[in-house]
């Protein structure tokens, strides 16, 4: 009601620069984002009708398979076809790496003639890995400037990787040939959640063995789709092998998504999971508000020296925070 | 109340037969925490104030830096000083790596010749990497049992690392002299959580700067408690070198945590943070129980319409579920 009316009016002029596609106005957005600005609410409802025309991939796997190359191999190839494609790098310590990703996007950038190509690195740490509501706002800026392939390409660690199929329409996991990758990408999941699989450096020994592994870890899978199976792909991205091959296979999936209402039908399924966490994240912070701070002292120490388990003393710090959010004297209370 | 007399009289005798350090008595203790047994909170019970004497040392790091090896030239040692050990491995995916765990194991059977180390493989997958209330519940059997050692061996990507600080009074984190490892351990949050580093695999090239490495993260990194400075220790653990400085090390830790109360500080910080994610857990189950299920579908339904934010739908729902637990009439409903 007090907004200022020129922050307003500037608002509404950079979401009309920005469904123009104005790279400008698209990389102010996202620095809105990033910082948190008062004026990014405004701006993100005023995108919020323009969204869900492009074909949002994440691509994930573990440090170091070549994601950011992949992506930009993928970028040529398509900015060649005279479409436009959108990228954030979510990198939760990109200082450690910037080098070594900096090249490949001065590379892309270099193939950019047209301005059809915009990329964004978001710097994040901590253990969210960088998926959080900024991603997600940004990926929506993109998506609403009418980047037609939007591409989140996320090296985190766990469970990042897990969330990232909830964020996009289609998952590409990237493995290298080797066995301590395959084994630590095993453990975090990743075999349970592609769409398609990439092994790149496909030109290193070990490769065949690996594009068979991952094909029998597939087969065993149940993808959460029971009319898609996903497959894989050898690529050796440094020398541009096998890169249309997965373009193609993008295409036919995002083709898959297009009939029987599978696209709608994905995109609810990864928004009711973001929904869900998103409240699970704030009845966390309410209940570290409210009900798990200095007085869980006495209930550790109870804990400690052997009076109660800790599933007992949880299960009544709870029920004594929810009833005191009802207003009532908690049972048990000794006060 | 209507406990059957027979299954108590089971469990007591368990309880006593653990308490005198029975191997069978241990083992069978620790399969009924596994299978969630109706008998395990009984006997834990039993076992409860029998806990703390054990020096819990968490070991984890990325895939195969050695750890499990670190942790069966370290038992030898130990067997070797005339002192008992227990070890709980857990593996998120034991499957894909038994074979290379299981030769240490034997190995390790081999130096028993006093009955002085129990090891203990708990496969379990998923998120929580298996760090649950079950690696809890057999830590303490283990404790109690009166193992002065007990190492809890963890080979989780991400959250799990972390969480693993408090479960134990001393954190062991192995490293290589890779720099993908390096890179992803230091994407993990590795790098701030542990009292003792070990840059394992010294004999090959790079370590030199693997250590200089890690030695400048620690010189950068806030250590929860400042009277301790980590060290970081260089081991070759396939020819045996650096075990017997590692081992020196962990002992100075113990001897630094046994003055001026930091041992029980330490476990109260530990014991607070497990409490408090613990409470979360429940409170997130009780959420999915009752107030984010298929009630959520409309919502959902809005947020992708545009017609409003992930984040405002999410607080309403929120809200809404909190009074419907009040009894009250919640805000904004329409129905």
């Amino acid at each position: 009601m007090t907004r200022p009316a020129a922050a307003s009016a500037d608002t509404g002029s950079l979401v009309d620069r920005v469904l123009a596609r104005d790279r400008t106005a698209v990389a102010r957005a996202i620095s809105l984002i990033e910082r948190g600005d008062a004026g990014a609410g405004e701006l993100l409802r005023g995108l919020r009708r323009n969204l869900g025309r492009a074909h949002r991939i994440g691509i994930t796997g573990p440090p170091g398979v070549g994601k950011s190359s992949l992506v930009s191999a993928l970028g040529a190839m398509i900015v060649g076809q005279g479409k436009s494609i959108g990228v954030l790098a979510i990198d939760p310590s990109s200082q450690f790496t910037h080098g070594a990703v900096l090249g490949d996007r001065v590379r892309m950038a270099e193939l950019d003639r047209a301005g059809e190509i915009f990329i964004r690195s978001m710097a994040t740490r901590g253990q969210s890995g960088g998926l959080g509501p900024r991603t997600d706002a940004a990926a929506d800026v993109l998506d609403a400037a009418g980047y037609e392939w939007l591409f989140i390409e996320s090296v985190g660690v766990g469970q990042v990787e897990l969330d990232i199929r909830n964020l996009v329409d289609t998952t590409l996991v990237a493995l290298v040939p080797e066995s301590g990758d395959q084994v630590q990408a095993i453990k975090a999941g990743l075999m349970e959640i592609a769409d398609v699989y990439v092994v790149n450096k496909c030109d290193r020994p070990g490769a065949g063995a690996m594009v068979a592994a991952v094909q029998s870890s597939v087969a065993l899978q149940h993808h959460p789709d029971p009319a898609w199976l996903p497959r894989v792909m050898g690529a050796a991205v440094i020398n541009n092998e096998g890169i249309a091959e997965i373009l193609t296979e993008l295409e036919r999936h995002r083709q898959h998504l297009s009939t029987a209402g599978r696209l709608l039908q994905g995109r609810r399924l990864g928004m009711t999971a973001r929904l869900r966490k998103r409240m699970e994240q704030q009845l966390a912070a309410r209940l570290r508000d409210g009900g798990a701070g200095p007085e869980l002292e006495p209930a550790v120490d109870r804990i400690l020296a052997g009076e109660e388990s800790l599933e007992q003393v949880s299960e009544r710090c709870l029920s004594e925070w929810m009833e005191k959010l009802t207003g009532g004297t908690p049972r048990g209370s000794k006060t």
